[in-house]
């Protein structure tokens, strides 16, 4: 049965940083676990591809992959097949990250393909009327991450606050229950209190936590604002 | 440092069926480490990346990745970096797969990025002119493949022996250390003795070993062929 | 100042057929002008990027590109620019065609720039769900093709009923001013009034005009009946 | 009968820029050619592919598109096929510019493409190993252009010497007939110079011309130089 996510809910997405690879992943994984259990908020860790098992069986914490193929079993050498991310522990997936953009059919067809595997499916979008176009496909979550934020520590919720406000009209005039997140730039607790406040149910976010001296600390003071 | 794989090689490419997903993915490892116990000849497998640190845990044959991308560690979500499928316990990767091909530019650049972490590459193509081109890159590995046979069980050894050996003349007068493989359509010892007879030095077998009903049997008759 | 089409609407998509390249382009583009003035009903012509120019002022009708890239003037060797197929007689563009699919945000990014040229937007979708999804980002046109369909003879209307009607219904719930046209295997005259019957403003229709050994009298069928 | 081009040769690639855009693409042109005609040295423009009929009807000196696709006739909306440039008048086509890569396996079709139609193939490539790949398959032209040079007037001829020779001995081990092109950078008449001093037979230029306040002068200088 596909899990159900409680909300505010914060998602780490490990890119390909190699503070977040192999055994640094699992490392990473284990502080968000023992944030989300201490504060009592979902925390949510998307490793790469070839650490989701082993992330997997380390922690508690629900696993995303960062990407899927729009594929079903068969003959897709070098392809991210949903079967397969789901057998290595993952109970959703990124879709359409601004780092792995997909083409609007393809995340219709991942979005189909998270439903019949029971995977949670997060959407990513770039502004207001794509996650309003994202919305109308059902997904679970949609995230939206203006590119020119993403990796700049100015977060999205502090600098461009109508961005959010309007995805959250546009999204909720089409889809009362999918599940708002805002990323890029989000730095600091304060940022993430904003991103709430301006109607979201959480964050998505990546170097401010992976690229952290001290990752606890910060996704503690993420945890503690949301 | 760099493995030296010794000829003649077999690699199986698990591509992403569900027989070689998973639990399964190192169950099929282990027949073909078993076989090349048994034969004494190199047999490397390619399973999907999420089954890359458990495959590469339970067997001691080589372990290719099925792609990698032509990226540094950073801001690439959902992408495969070199570092990690290293860590994951890959020695080398498959490149531009008849499933997964390539830009020019980014096969050249991944194969750059093989040397540096000291992978092994294997570029697939597609026919005598590419492979010429592929070689002039210097892979370690060139892999020749017409996509119209692959998954037919209609050997390229046995139906174009004249695509291989062109294949062979082609590289050898541009490259005379590149390691010459064939592949798609491979179903029989014999079509694993012609090729090599044919000039190559093995073989790039998918679905004749991952779909049958005793891989164990079909690959020790391949190794015997070889 | 932007175009205003009136429907009932058709558009002939020229593909890259020989049929309706270079001089036959501008010879199939005059019997649809024929047609059009003798029925008093709007045909739009979309050829190839080389034909668009000798087409335009070669007839009266409107002329659409067949696809256009994100782009703004400047560095993009071989890209397809709003600014040139404006100049070079273009009054619209198709974007997003099954056999030319973007990525979410580039179907954004194109209509954004269709408004700042005044030209139309046609978006073609594959599906209900995407037609929403399409809807959302506000074009001026959807036009839903099964892909399964396109070029089969097999008309969309007749067969897949249910698909044009779940299209016209989730796109009205999201946007009451975009025309709605469908495609795919649209042959007689009477899949067009199905088509206008279930809901739709009109056509998009291709093999069955330009490989026709008579295009005059198939369009002036489909024209007839819409 | 496919056209011999003579050396040394200047190609000016108009890219999307506004200024060569339209009529202004015909105006450009004939400036070309009226350099060309005054030196007695070929110069060729790649314009638009919107604007390829207009200037090929307009001026004596070859015409290129700057991209084309590795389809057939048929089913390819939004595509651009050899047939079609050639009709409009091209004699010739830029392959995988740094703006416009291409697959390995869909260069090497478009090759073939250009052999059918008796055009002339120029294909562009990032560094030499890739030279000499592209080189293998045996186009009309290879063209290297460092991509980090593109657009910023510093010459790779000047500040990349050893770029342009290892280019040239690493084609012509493989490849004696091929014409070998730099581009990237080139601004001033010294520039064209070294390109073949350094063992070219010419230049692919773009924004010096296009981007110039008297694209003529700029063209004489160039052409006064090679």
């Amino acid at each position: 049965m596909k899990l159900k996510l409680t909300t505010p809910l914060i998602i780490v997405n490990f890119k390909t940083y190699l503070e977040a690879t192999g055994r640094k992943a699992v490392e990473l994984a284990k502080q968000a676990e023992k944030v989300s259990k201490e504060i009592g908020i979902t925390i949510a860790v998307a490793p790469q591809f070839t650490d989701i098992s082993s992330v997997a069986k380390a922690v508690e914490i629900p696993v995303f992959a960062q990407h899927m193929d729009p594929i079903k079993p068969g003959s897709y050498t070098g392809h991210v097949l949903a079967e397969s991310i789901k057998e290595a522990g993952a109970v959703g997936t990124l879709i359409n990250h601004s780092e792995r953009r997909l083409k609007l059919a393809d995340i219709d067809a991942v979005i189909e393909l998270t439903r019949e595997q029971e995977l949670i499916s997060c959407v990513c979008v770039n502004n207001p009327s794509v996650s309003a176009a994202a919305a109308a496909l059902k997904p679970d979550i949609v995230s939206i991450e203006p590119p020119e934020l993403i990796g700049t520590g100015i977060a999205v919720s502090r600098v461009q606050p109508e961005v959010v406000t309007t995805t959250v009209k546009l999204v909720r005039n089409i889809n009362s229950d999918v599940t708002i997140l805002c990323g890029a730039g989000i730095s600091h607790g304060e940022d993430v209190a904003t991103a709430i406040r301006l109607g979201t149910q959480g964050v998505l976010v990546a170097s401010a936590i992976v690229k952290a001296k001290d990752p606890y600390s910060v996704l503690r003071e993420f945890a503690d604002a949301a």
